[in-house]
């Protein structure tokens, strides 16, 4: 299995590096996770310079790709160049954003129908995109799910280890998270909900 | 405010990122957040390849002093050199660690007479060490604290901004993280406990 996580400049830490972390809990032999931007390496929002793996022309051909956020989600989504290096596929491939990743998800087709959540700062934007956004942690309406805010790539990472593996591998790998002495659980229950 | 983070070749990427994304919220000019290592690049547990910004013999001039996680945690504490390179001063600084961090707390003396929590597989060895061990996802005695497991990162993270700049300025950069719809909340009830 290939997951694909699209990086930009000025990418939320946390929401790369937790979905990161989370899909690396998996240990199958056969899955592959790799940082896709357009640069050589993209620098976070708070300042870590990270090495890619590969290219966003690469992201057609994963099992997973799951969009990061950050404020170049806003100019991005207005660049009909950089949307059409993606040709995904809903109908084969999982696709998944957090927080404002949404935005490009809306700006690929990919939210037309749909359900989404997003960041409050980028609802509006979402909306005038014809996206019916609900106040959600975590939204999957078939392949296609969005997460908000940061601690919610809990969520957005077991549903793509449940998607490739099932529901036993999501638990296994999400209950290494959880803070000592609460307990593992599964989707929102990792809040305590 | 200057933070050291302490990394080390395969750390737990979601045990120094969290922690790094959380006190970027902070957002006050005169925080200063660097990692701190024994080389110029140290390599997560899931392969990134993260610069230093400088080295563990700066953290004895840090008001806050995080240690991450590894297996490397297992050979660090029986390295006298490595933990005679820090010279932490608990009555000044604030000291903090995650999961299996918590083995250097005690290399460094720092857990002596304290309770402290860690990951469920360095329990062993930290009790070995004369450490009375609870399992807990946070706890704090004094100037020093210890976190288990990754997640519990936020309770760490809002510690150290507490620390630094009191409970309004940690409620406010633990809400930015909090999922959609879950709300903000403080410690422990950042899960719902």
């Amino acid at each position: 299995m290939d997951v694909a996580q699209i990086v930009f400049d000025g990418f939320t830490d946390i929401d790369v590096f937790l979905t990161w972390d989370l899909l690396h809990r998996v240990r199958r032999p056969d899955l592959r996770v790799r940082l896709l931007g357009t640069s050589r390496r993209h620098r976070s929002a708070a300042g870590l310079a990270i090495d890619m793996h590969g290219s966003i022309d690469e992201a057609r051909e994963a099992d997973v790709v799951i969009f990061a956020s950050g404020p170049a989600t806003r100019t991005l989504v207005r660049d009909a160049a950089y949307l059409a290096r993606f040709q995904l596929d809903p109908a084969r491939q999982w696709i998944g954003a957090m927080c404002s990743g949404a935005l490009l998800l809306a700006g690929l087709g990919l939210l037309r129908g749909r359900r989404a959540t997003t960041y409050p700062t980028t609802v509006a934007i979402l909306g005038e995109m014809g996206v019916e956004v609900v106040a959600e942690p975590f939204v999957a309406e078939g392949r296609v799910a969005t997460a908000a805010a940061c601690l919610a790539g809990v969520d957005l990472a077991g549903w793509a280890i449940e998607a490739m593996y099932g529901p036993a591998v999501r638990s296994a790998a999400l209950a290494e998270v959880q803070p000592v002495g609460i307990g593992a659980g599964r989707g929102a229950a990792v809040y305590g909900l």
